[in-house]
């Protein structure tokens, strides 16, 4: 028996599974029971799901909800979206709602440009560098033309390449800057194909047509994609608004834009006010098959690039009109990567219609903000706990094996207390021993 | 037939079914079918996962994979990770042995305090405010002892109360900042409680003892949690990094070096760059049962925090020693939320020795910085491609459903051959027409 092992990808799942019972769970075989209770038993389905990574002993299971009524462009969509925590889809159904009955969400993609870089070092005149590569960066562009010609095909491709000078912030270094166009792709591996081609042509140039020591650090895309931005946005007349959680709508409409400002100018909230809107950004991410960390990292940047870190969405009280609105940049993909493997992929995109990527980038977008609008709408009102506690007072009743009829007497005795899990344990012993 | 619903939520799982199938799908029923091939066959298992959150209809599924050979401050782990995207726990579990050979990892959190503030507008003397604090936050901090109470008792609690003026930024803006240790909890109800018990005690006694209307805005918790640090690092002298791709030991530590200093001075890499670092941390976060969008919004802002987007790891190659390290803020919990809730992940706590949220902190950062090293690894050496582009034929050829001896064939023939759709596609039709 040990902790630690040689060759272990080389072992079947059973064998993985067997060798993790025996040195981490003291051989209590309760646990490889729970593995395979998540197992598919269609073993050709389980099998396809276990070939997406390495090492796959069994699913984690998301839920896989829908939001329905999200009229975006006059179009209705109900939004698949897979996540793990409580309100969220709720919050989205409501803003959805919300907003149909006031003319829906209108989005429109401002631009779709991605970008990558080869990384180097070089160590010789400026002068020289700039002579190399004006002359050498067609035969740059032309090495590539194997890799994107099905791209080109699709309308898409490399729009541009440069050199850029950034020996003011890191001696010797430069960048090959490559801009793309990837349509329906998100397009990670096509980009990326692309530079390390671009590289090794650089480098085999530079060995007889430059002087001076080119040596290439790395070829990477970049997941900042400030170019490849959508925007979403809702707007009413202020009265159109209604009362909202017993508010008046001007109240409302003024205490909204005052909790959009704070979010905008202090980071500590912006943090937390962004981190809602991926909430729906990353729950339709996941559900069609696009990488949230990718989304993410270019999202958060994006919301820094001004030097403090500040809100993604923005809100205007003008001319008795009430607009809110969000800029974002989501590289996202329709087609490869996971979409048309995943069977609940293909399914969330067919529910949304078969989207291109752009459309696909509106309907996240509208998810990122109509969480927002929710989450705003509980803290400028009735606190955002009121909601978190009732699926919070669940959790617990559910885990503490509570029967149906259980918890609807101790949801009603907690309408007005607080919820923490010592009080509603006791609580239910109370009830237990009555 | 309408793509419009009410009262959807409180329709049954089965009927929320036959409405999206009859109204998005045709009433073509195979999309029904996928959705049920996805329920898990016990159907108390599949209620619970249906209670997780609001309209859910199915189960997404994430590989769930294990990394082992991880030694973290001379403990060994295996490392539960979900993820769907191929090549990070194949690249974690390579850098976990890669390291497990000189020493392992050593981590260390640095703090775990938390933040949330009461965000508030007054009109009014500022003195008067300031007096007026000055007197009432014992009260505040009174009104909050009942929710306190079971936190205490675990050693956590509130840790300091502070009237902070933001009215430079913005008209009127105050906060009550209030700093929170949760110990094993991520703490978001927690903190949330006590904000909005501190809002209301706060309009309460403001109404009799303060002169100048203030309104409060909104209670929060912030996911920015920049005094919630865990630090990982791995040292070996460079002779020991031996032969890595075939570049020598002294050209590869300061090829490494170099592309984790691009990291740190270009936002353009540094995004893709933590993005990565993000692969490993997520996976986990996930696995754990924590919530990836506040980790990922926290971590972000951070690497944001003076000013310029940037590295979160960094790398030192002094008196003939090779040093990385990464500083990340992670605010996780071991005990709330899904940790008892959700099976697998109760099972993945379990296989990592049920640790408290220090230590799940330090794994968590660890499986970050061995994510990191193995990606600066590939891309200063083979590039990323090489092996991405593996598991994306795979893909590929599952895709186009072939078999065990076809995939051995074809994976041959791309051994040195750019991967893509319609070359993969090519080959095997040629295979087949052969």
């Amino acid at each position: 028996m040990s902790k630690q092992v040689n060759g272990f990808s080389k072992l079947d799942k059973e064998g993985k599974i067997k060798w993790l019972i025996a040195n981490y769970f003291n051989n209590d075989h309760a646990f490889e029971r729970t593995l395979k209770r998540y197992w598919n038993s269609d073993a050709q389905l389980q099998q396809l799901h276990d070939e997406f990574i390495e090492n796959t002993i069994s699913n984690y299971y998301l839920p896989f909800a829908i939001a329905p009524n999200f009229l975006i462009n006059g179009e209705l969509y109900a939004v698949p979206m897979a996540i793990e925590e409580s309100s969220v889809v709720a919050a989205a159904s409501k803003a959805a709602k919300f907003w149909l009955e006031r003319g829906g969400f209108k989005a429109e993609v401002i631009s779709t440009t991605k970008i990558g870089h080869v990384h180097f070092l070089y160590e010789g005149t400026h002068q020289a560098l700039h002579d190399f590569f004006t002359n050498a960066h067609y035969s740059l562009l032309q090495a590539t033309s194997g890799i994107t010609e099905s791209m080109r095909k699709r309308g898409g491709g490399i729009k541009s390449i440069a050199l850029i000078d950034k020996t003011k912030d890191l001696d010797n270094y430069f960048q090959i800057a490559m801009k793309f166009e990837t349509k329906d792709a998100m397009g990670a591996n096509f980009i990326n194909s692309c530079l390390e081609k671009v590289a090794e042509t650089l480098l085999e140039l530079a060995g007889t047509g430059l002087e001076g020591n080119l040596q290439v650090v790395m070829s990477i895309l970049s997941n900042y994609v400030p170019e490849c931005i959508v925007r979403a946005e809702v707007s009413c007349a202020i009265e159109d608004l209604g009362n909202i959680n017993g508010i008046d709508a001007k109240v409302f409409a003024h205490k909204f834009k005052q909790a959009v400002k704070i979010a905008e100018i202090e980071p500590y909230r912006a943090v937390t006010h962004n981190k809602g809107i991926m909430n729906g950004i990353d729950a339709v991410v996941l559900a069609t098959g696009n990488d949230f960390r990718a989304v993410e990292a270019g999202v958060h940047a994006y919301a820094s690039k001004n030097g403090r870190y500040s809100s993604l969405t923005h809100a205007e009280v003008t001319n008795n009109e009430f607009k809110f609105w969000i800029e974002v940049p989501l590289a996202l993909g329709t087609v490869g990567g996971l979409t048309k493997l995943h069977p609940m992929v293909k399914l969330a995109l067919q529910m949304l219609q078969n989207p291109n990527a752009e459309d696909l980038m509106k309907i996240t977008a509208v998810a990122g903000l109509a969480q927002n609008f929710a989450a705003l709408k509980s803290l400028t009102t009735t606190g955002i706990q009121q909601g978190h506690m009732k699926m919070h007072l669940m959790n617990i009743l559910n885990q503490l094996g509570a029967s149906f009829d259980e918890k609807n007497t101790i949801a009603k005795k907690f309408e007005n207390q607080t919820v923490s899990h010592s009080a509603v344990t006791q609580e239910l012993e109370n009830l237990r021993s009555n």
